[in-house]
């Protein structure tokens, strides 16, 4: 058959998505899944994101502005406004998702073998977004003990080469949980300043924030307007995933030309997910503050029910909605595999990502999983007992085949 | 600044898009503007796409399947049953517009550096997605005075080397209007064959054939599985191109396995579109029928209109709603941006894409401009009379800026 390209041979499988079938395999058995592998909120989405859609009177469902329709990016920049940024429409480009925000960004500064520093653990598909422009992520490791928090900035600065393009964070992070502090990030921003670097922030889950720690952006950082990258996403915010409608935002001139190019060669992101988007940032303060008081109450719950479990390490988690949790266990893939193939506990099992994935450096990560809060108090405290239930069963098992002669 | 990727500076504007600012430019002056840039038809859109939308009683916008969802794959499948082919879901990907089939396809065969042989004038934008994985898109020249056809197979023959990867053409044709013969078809499909290629057909003008010619489908090709890749969308067939739905098709499954871990790391096609997709997939064949037919009305009031203007000449036009015309002037760029800048006749001026962006050949294209025939007869002639006018009163300014001193 007619070769591949080197790349194809490299993707990693989603460590989110790669045990759907499995899972798809428990629910043909009867066996209900609770899923915690993925960052999709049972929040509903607000009426007024589907009525601004319903009520759209269009004839021609057209293509947009290859930058997002005009009158969404006023919004979008309101939004930042209300937050103390000046944006401008023209400082932000409608993406299909923050995964396009993310690959438009790695091909407008990476060369082939060029280098990205990441803090890891890391949002898996930051992997599979470098590799498609044959770049590479250069992780440094933090680690549960430290809550995930990052380590002196030598251990970035001992990462940067001649390859080095840029830094980039998820804050909150996500599969972490973690706020950065101030201190944290003007390291940061002072090191990119210091090499030239892009310096790049996923915010996407900029409003989960649970505790007296506020979230801060970099978009407040001032001098470094070149360095600057936000890539950002509905998808959270308006529990509103299938949207897939992103942003990328910059004040670098240059940068923003490039990408608006290759956003012209998609020609335009999806027009009904702008239309309701466009609705859902006038939202009022009170939208968001329900939201991250139902999130925090699972945060707590979440914390509450894994302290109980035997052998479990659920680190602090300040914001977004996610825990990198360590289990009892040798392999966390192989225990997920075992959940969806052999385990049910009262008719239910539960999907978890296991947590090697969010790591690049080989061996990380082998007893964690990312466990994703997206269940309601009730539902994830049922899912919790499935996992402490799951673990004795698992550890029982072990037990009885290293008995076997 | 930081530095930007090369791949950044390489980068072309889209010669479908890039005249947008000063055709806003001229509404701001209150000249009414004919966009015949861009294959943004004007047809309405069906509306039970729109009521599928709707109607959709979901309280959460979630993200859908990474290959799309099941029902919308199936009801695909169902629609090239229709037209004879045997395709199963699984050997179809739902993806963010043909843009992203494209962007997949060329991701998951080429290395940096590897080639695509294209017969030129082609859709600008293959250049791009081939560009953004540092890959070349090598033209095989066709002609406006042989009516684009394909020139003999041993053309292509001579463009292959141990970098080629695949052929790749577009029927019917986008910018040429030209629908290829079985003839051509088969030497293309015996040479993937022979070189083990792959053979890509962007077939979302499917559809649009206009006289007693049919369109063949390389899915119709036996002993090719592993060579043959289509790339589809609803943006055209459907008047759909803000809902951001296209597919690739292949029965290769080695390269289907490669493009559903892509799929998953964008995580998934837009929700809304999908659900409308699904309902248009499921009108009957007097749809398209019709469509087809208004389409071939226009088709035959462009070429009457532009018969009528002296000095220009449009090939022989069968498929898809584009046009690649000859117009005497000597640098169509420059007369696309002063129909813009300058020009207005009864309030209106003329939006058209510079033939050059077309190809890939330094020189070639350069008096000829792309047409696409997105307007109703009355408003096509309307704008042929202005393009008749404009060409006049251009004819005069050049000679009398010649005669100048």
């Amino acid at each position: 058959m007619p070769k591949l390209s080197e790349r194809a041979e490299t993707l990693p499988a989603s460590p989110i998505r790669k045990l759907v079938p499995l899972a798809d395999a428990a629910e043909q058995r009867g066996v209900g899944v609770y899923y915690l592998n993925i960052g999709q909120p049972d929040i509903p989405t607000p009426p007024q994101f589907f009525q601004a859609v319903d009520q759209s009177d269009i004839a021609v469902l057209a293509y947009s502005h290859s930058a997002g329709n005009e009158s969404l990016r006023q919004q979008i920049a309101d939004y930042y406004e209300r937050l103390g940024h000046d944006i401008r429409p023209d400082q932000i480009i409608v993406t299909t998702g923050a995964s396009e925000a993310l690959s438009f960004v790695f091909a407008a500064i990476t060369n082939p073998s060029d280098e990205i520093i990441v803090p890891e653990p890391f949002y898996a598909n930051y992997n599979s977004f470098s590799l498609a422009k044959d770049a590479k992520v250069v992780p440094v490791t933090t680690h549960l003990e430290d809550n995930f928090a990052l380590p002196s900035i030598d251990a970035f600065r001992e990462k940067i080469n001649d390859r080095t393009r840029a830094i980039l964070i998820c804050n909150p992070g996500n599969p972490t949980g973690i706020l950065y502090t101030r201190q944290e990030l003007e390291a940061l921003r002072d090191l990119a300043r210091e090499h030239d670097l892009f310096l790049i922030a996923d915010e996407v889950y900029r409003e989960f924030a649970y505790d007296s720690s506020e979230h801060l952006s970099i978009l407040g950082f001032e001098g470094v307007d070149e360095n600057v990258i936000v890539i950002d996403s509905i998808s959270k915010r308006f529990s509103a995933c299938g949207a897939r409608i992103g942003c990328v935002i910059s004040r670098n001139t240059e940068l923003m030309d490039v990408i608006i190019k290759m956003a012209q060669a998609r020609l335009s992101p999806p027009t009904f997910g702008q239309m309701g988007a466009e609705a859902a940032y006038q939202l009022p303060a009170s939208y968001y503050a329900e939201v991250v008081d139902e999130y925090r109450g699972r945060r707590d719950a979440l914390k509450q029910a894994l302290a109980e479990i035997p052998g479990v390490v659920c680190p602090d988690i300040n914001g977004a909605f996610y825990a990198m949790v360590q289990l009892p266990v040798d392999s966390a893939e192989d225990f997920c595999h075992w959940l969806l193939d052999e385990f049910e506990h009262e008719g239910k099992t539960i999907m978890l990502a296991p947590g090697a994935g969010f790591y690049a450096t080989p061996g990380l990560g082998v007893d964690q999983v990312r466990i994703a809060y997206v269940l309601n108090q009730e539902e994830l405290r049922s899912a919790m007992k499935c996992l402490a239930a799951a673990l004795t069963a698992y550890q029982a098992r072990t037990k009885s085949v290293n008995a076997a002669p």
